[in-house]
């Protein structure tokens, strides 16, 4: 028995029936697909947002798991719908950098561009792609139909700015705020990978703004300790800002894209 | 293998059981079920929120598919619970016209009254009908169990205000607004249907209040140009009035029921 | 064809990817899993919140079921991963008291401490055991792997305080508002058992702080009765104090804690 996986990553939110229409289409074309929301709740046409949950949770998925990715400002305009494949998965949505984080991380990908309708939901509306061009081509997928069918090789694809930390001379790491998640930690592109080579007996801090950060933990609760940010190696494998039960991003007033500097 | 959908759509909200409680009852009677969320964020106790919501994904299911939708103000009161067969597909809910929109789009449709208390769950609660009622008797429906089980013929049904628009002697149409959504565009009751026979190069105007749109899109993102609110045929099948990045809704100060008038 | 059920209910919201990691990792282990949220909105950290919503609702599912209860504010400190075999169901998540009313209510149960790494996802993250330690653990109960195989016998665990009512001389039952639903409703810990001995034409009356409630309905909606605080059996089986169409915590002032008087 054959349960492919199949999730959904969207601004679309749950109170309309957006997401709903796009699930009845996989059902319809492949009734024994596994459909898992990653979320819908993304801030809308937020692309970082929607590729920062790809990339922290698409690895616990099954090899054969179907990504489709509805972040998508320009539908109905000139943008590219893509399938990409990576790491043993497929990727379905838009291309206007959603997929870029995941790409760059597992090294080896081929993307292709969506020109074949016969796998399209008719008549193809200007408006909900989500429900038209990907949900159906998912579904397809999930059957086995064999990706070269979907349309021809895309060539490269839009991509956001790189996940990659840049490396100093005097053993300072520069790098940025990628994420901010609801509780307010302040996931950085620092990864565990940075600290080696270091001396376990270095002092080590995070600059962030004017702020620095000396408390490294390696988890969020530690009670009975002042309620000071500190640095801990977060689920995502990145390393991130965070204060106990309050929002470091509001305390400390970081935003994505500002700039941490670590050093060792 | 026979993998039966059922959706769900209610104003229970996610934060507390009542849903998972109806998925329970849903699975313990047919662990072979295939439960999908329409949507749980019907604002309370709004019928038509949820009758539009059911009438814009449903044809997106596959036959045989069970619709349960309870939003359901006098759950325990002497409202009649409803299975109703409508194309292919069954919806099975409170007689409050929740099914109105669908019955009368889809045009041949049969309702039974649910007084089979055999497939109800017992103790049959009076305040929760979803879990006690529509849960079970869907499960028995896509189990196989044949329609006229569950009770009598329920003849006429309550209905809510008709999705016809009126066409007026002078070329106009007088629809109004039915729903608005989060995005805070103004779904109309006017599909494509009515611009056909009008002369592409004739003027065409919607007038909301007393305000006229001349702009008339494929779809939403046309970057560039003004901020102005505009009419698009939306992914539902009805003539839309949004604005790219902000609510229509609110910028024009539009209320669902509002009157509009198309001029071709 | 097996197809077990396993619930999820957590304080982790729906926005980012925490919840769909932990789907990741159940159905990398066992594709033919079925996933049910109960909620993943319990206020942050709020222990008996999550208590109850698993209380009301867990034996709606079948014989069988794996519910995984994650809202754990000491992830990573010294608390106990636990698995608590109860009512024919397991049930999944820290040590702190989440269980506790369900084991309290079905009166017959073990608990067994999570010791045995085999069963986790490795590396085990310091900052996520809903992934790491409950998902997978889950996943393989779910196939059917004995519960001794996965740690040893944990004799007591942490408890809440105990949901049974006191019964005084004069006829009084002392209780307390356990939970408050999204609708302002005030569930109690008093049931339909307390009725029970006392005369149908007794005078009847539920004393909430200083406001005396006297009237009593089976059911939410009562057309054309004042706006007055009631009270009811709700579908959870207990006495819940509420209002038509407003919030009665919010009308009453009525917090989780609160003492209730009942008398016959």
């Amino acid at each position: 028995m054959k349960l492919p996986v199949i999730t959904l990553l969207t601004d679309f939110g749950t109170q309309d029936y957006f997401v709903a229409a796009m699930k009845g289409v996989i059902l319809s074309l492949n009734p024994g697909a596994r459909i898992v929301d990653i979320t819908h709740e993304i801030p809308p046409q937020d692309i970082p947002a929607a590729a920062f949950n790809l990339l922290a949770c698409h690895r616990d998925f099954p090899d054969g798991t179907v990504h489709v990715a509805v972040v998508d400002p320009g539908v109905g305009s000139k943008r590219r719908p893509l399938l990409v494949e990576c790491g043993e998965q497929f990727f379905v949505g838009p291309d206007n950098g959603i997929f870029t984080w995941v790409c760059e991380r597992e090294g080896n990908w081929r993307a292709i561009h969506l020109t074949n309708e016969e796998y399209f939901r008719h008549p193809v509306s200007k408006t909900f792609h989500g429900r038209d061009v990907f949900a159906p081509v998912a579904a397809a997928l999930s059957k086995g139909i064999s990706s070269h069918s979907f349309g021809e090789d895309a060539g490269e694809i839009f991509a956001l700015e790189s996940l990659t930390a840049r490396t100093e001379d005097a053993g300072q790491i520069v790098g940025r705020v990628i994420h901010i998640d609801r509780f307010g930690n302040c996931i950085t592109n620092l990864t565990r990978e940075h600290f080696a080579g270091s001396e376990a007996t270095a002092p080590t801090k995070l600059i962030v703004d004017t702020r620095e950060i000396s408390s490294f933990r390696e988890f969020f609760s530690d009670f009975g300790k002042d309620a000071e940010p500190f640095c801990v190696i977060g689920s995502a494998g990145f390393l991130e800002i965070a204060m106990e039960n309050s929002s470091a991003a509001t305390m400390l007033n970081v935003h994505r894209g500002d700039r941490v500097i670590l050093t060792l």
